[in-house]
């Protein structure tokens, strides 16, 4: 039991000018600390720093690359007062996120030289995450030469997706030579909420079809069927399927080319345009957190309740076509900032669902808005239950990291917790 | 009676390069000729037309413009021994297709100058289609120009759908400014077949929930709720959508950018690809008519079986998504060439849905392959049905223009027959 004992295990998620971060011991199955270091390579970085039990600490530190921001996340973690462990050597390994894994990776893999290169290889199809994240593996590299290193890619759990739901019907040399096709994201939210509302259900988790929402900044649906994913809402990239805080999901494929000629925008202006001042942001003019437009709708303004309107229906499509596509559901999932604190865009999103099954229980839903528990929100005699389910991410790149190192890691298409 | 018994009707469907014609006799109810002029403006152009009962006439004649091809048409009309009516004196009006009417028009119009300057305002939505439409209407009023001219738009149909179904995710400013909302396509197909299902139904169509596949070259969905459409899967354009002939339908809107960022395409070639060289024809890298698919399906070729699962399985989605916006369905019906004549798309379109009160019959569907016959292909405990039901467009515009010029035309909306 000695190495349990000291079974701590890091894992880190790095944006292009952050670096989130969560330290775990695994034996004893608690959190020791979870952070970010923001403005990386900016003027002005700082480390955000929480321990439990400990008052939370800010603290401004120069981190000109990831490097440093990963020095400096070490540091505060075997800080004497500040820090939860005595020494580096206690962590046994790290977890790092990797937004794109392509078509070759369909489950988490141990880092090597020839992995880094794969994702090299595919850098250009997550243009905005992938540069961040390899950066992200070589800093911790070489701070932590000596520990696995381990990736987990938000797009393996969609591996199990039919070529018939991730095929586009565009000229298939662009699938053959361009690898454009559908890899969907979320996936780790996926894998932990689509394995939790089994245990809900009191379900095998292998036959059960769900729908689950993760809707956050970035928002995406996934069909859950007999356990693994079978299609999903993003698509090449984030930008497609839900109305998201700033993206737009899905539009007519024409209306970027109607507006570069009727206003004259560049096309990567346009591409901007469509991830940056879109999605609830576009249509109310003012507003990406939602708990604004909540607010500005309940005194009135028209564009706030037609955002929270839109949104609601074009997930409420989703769980319909979900429901088609995997031949009936036994529950639709709710997760990640809106999913769980959400109650009005649940609302529209389950309006007029009994037909299949499924009929909300207000209260419960207006109830429901918080991250600590998980709760049902439909009435007792709904034969396909609604549930909310905070949804942990890390927890997945924990486990999946421990597997790895100790060997007993296998695909999630046959692991079970 | 006298003036019913003279009450023959002639409609007008121009496209850039042809110009299609129906003649009508109300009084009898019967078709009395039909036919197309091919190549307008272009070298070879020729008329093919049809009269029940006699041969069909094919006649080489230049038409630089419209204005000889609707002669053309009126003269073939009238010619005593291929022609249908003594004189064109019989004609009392005539109907013309109108692509796009933008949010202007509910309903059909009779067309005058100020209807004209509308249409030519908005041309920009349509830019393939619009100019077309106006310029047969302008030559046929040359033409003949005693008689009422009356429009009848594809989108009209569809003015019913919620600001949350046709408002995109985009900067609003877009639609305030420059028109950019789903608009939807299709319309006097989508009447046809909701009023013919209402009735195989025994149901008031002002009560009938049904989602409509019509599947053609261009293909579109269309949700009705108490007999008006909700939502639809054409956009601002006929662009978005199911997977077509030659269409993309919905893909990832970050996709064009990725790919003329990899490619050098431009723009225009970017669109002209995922209008032309996308869709079924994309997938299979080969065809558009899906009997040939069908056939180098059966034949072992995978991209073909492919582009047959890929092509049903989304108008599966949009059942479902469509089912979930109304709150439930009555019945499914599929028209146009693949939805009347394509039994294979529809077995993937409708499998798996027995959870939503849908089991397909698969030797009705078979069977079903005929522009002659409304049949249910759904088992006869199947609470909700499937119909295939042959469109027939060139009646509504005929019925329309009828109504308008008798002064008994009402908005489709509370207009039942
Ligand atoms: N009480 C609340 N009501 C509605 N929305 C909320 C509430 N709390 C948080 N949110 C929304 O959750 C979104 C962020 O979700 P989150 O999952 O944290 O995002 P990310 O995708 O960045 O991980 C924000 O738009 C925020 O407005
Ligand atoms: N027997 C058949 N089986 C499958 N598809 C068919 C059959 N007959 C016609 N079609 C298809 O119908 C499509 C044309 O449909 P139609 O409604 O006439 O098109 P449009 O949209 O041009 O009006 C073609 O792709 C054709 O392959």
């Amino acid at each position: 039991m000695e190495d349990h004992s000291i079974m701590i295990i890091l894992t880190l998620n790095c944006g292009s000018s952050s670096a989130k971060y969560q330290l775990y011991d695994w034996s004893n199955k608690k959190g020791l600390a979870t952070g970010i270091v923001e403005r990386v390579g900016i003027d002005g970085s700082v480390i955000i720093h929480k321990v439990p039990g400990k008052e939370e600490l800010k603290l401004l530190h120069p981190c000109p690359s990831h490097i440093e921001a990963i020095q400096l996340i070490m540091d505060t973690l075997v800080d004497p007062e500040k820090g939860a462990i005595a020494s580096m050597d206690e962590v046994k390994a790290v977890g790092h996120r990797v937004v794109h894994g392509g078509e070759k990776f369909k489950k988490s893999v141990i880092v090597d030289d020839s992995v880094l290169e794969e994702f090299r290889s595919i850098q250009s199809l997550a243009p905005l995450h992938n540069p961040a994240n390899i950066m992200g593996i070589e800093a911790a590299r070489k701070v932590l030469p000596k520990v696995p290193h381990c990736a987990i890619m938000d797009t393996a759990w969609h591996q199990t997706m039919p070529s018939m739901a991730y095929t586009y019907a565009l000229p298939y040399s662009w699938y053959r030579d361009h690898g454009v096709r559908r890899y969907g994201f979320h996936g780790t939210s996926f894998l932990y909420t689509a394995k939790r509302a089994a245990v809900l259900l009191g379900k095998d988790p292998f036959e059960t079809n769900i729908v689950i929402a993760h809707i956050g900044n970035g928002a995406s649906v996934c069909a859950v069927k007999n356990g693994v994913s079978v299609d999903t809402s993003m698509g090449l990239t984030p930008l497609e399927g839900l109305i998201m805080g700033t993206r737009c999901g899905d539009i007519d494929p024409a209306i970027p080319f109607y507006m570069m000629n009727r206003t004259g925008m560049s096309p990567a202006d346009m591409e901007s345009t469509l991830n940056k001042k879109s999605g609830v942001l576009g249509i109310t003019e003012r507003f990406v957190d939602r708990r604004d437009i909540e607010d500005a709708a309940a005194q009135g303004d028209e564009l706030a309740q037609l955002s929270i309107d839109a949104e609601g229906y074009r997930i409420r499509k989703y769980i319909g076509a979900y429901a088609a596509a995997t031949g009936g559901i036994d529950a639709v999932v709710f997760t990640a900032g809106v999913g769980e604190r959400g109650p009005q865009v649940r609302t529209v999103a389950l309006r007029g669902l009994s037909y299949m099954g499924i009929t909300i229980d207000e209260e419960r839903n207006d109830l429901s808005m918080t991250r600590n528990a998980e709760t049902v929100i439909t009435t007792d005699d709904s034969p396909v239950k609604a549930f909310v389910i905070p949804t942990d991410e890390e927890l997945v790149m924990t486990e999946d990291t421990y597997a790895l190192v100790e060997g007993t890691y296998d695909v999630h298409t046959k692991f079970t917790y």
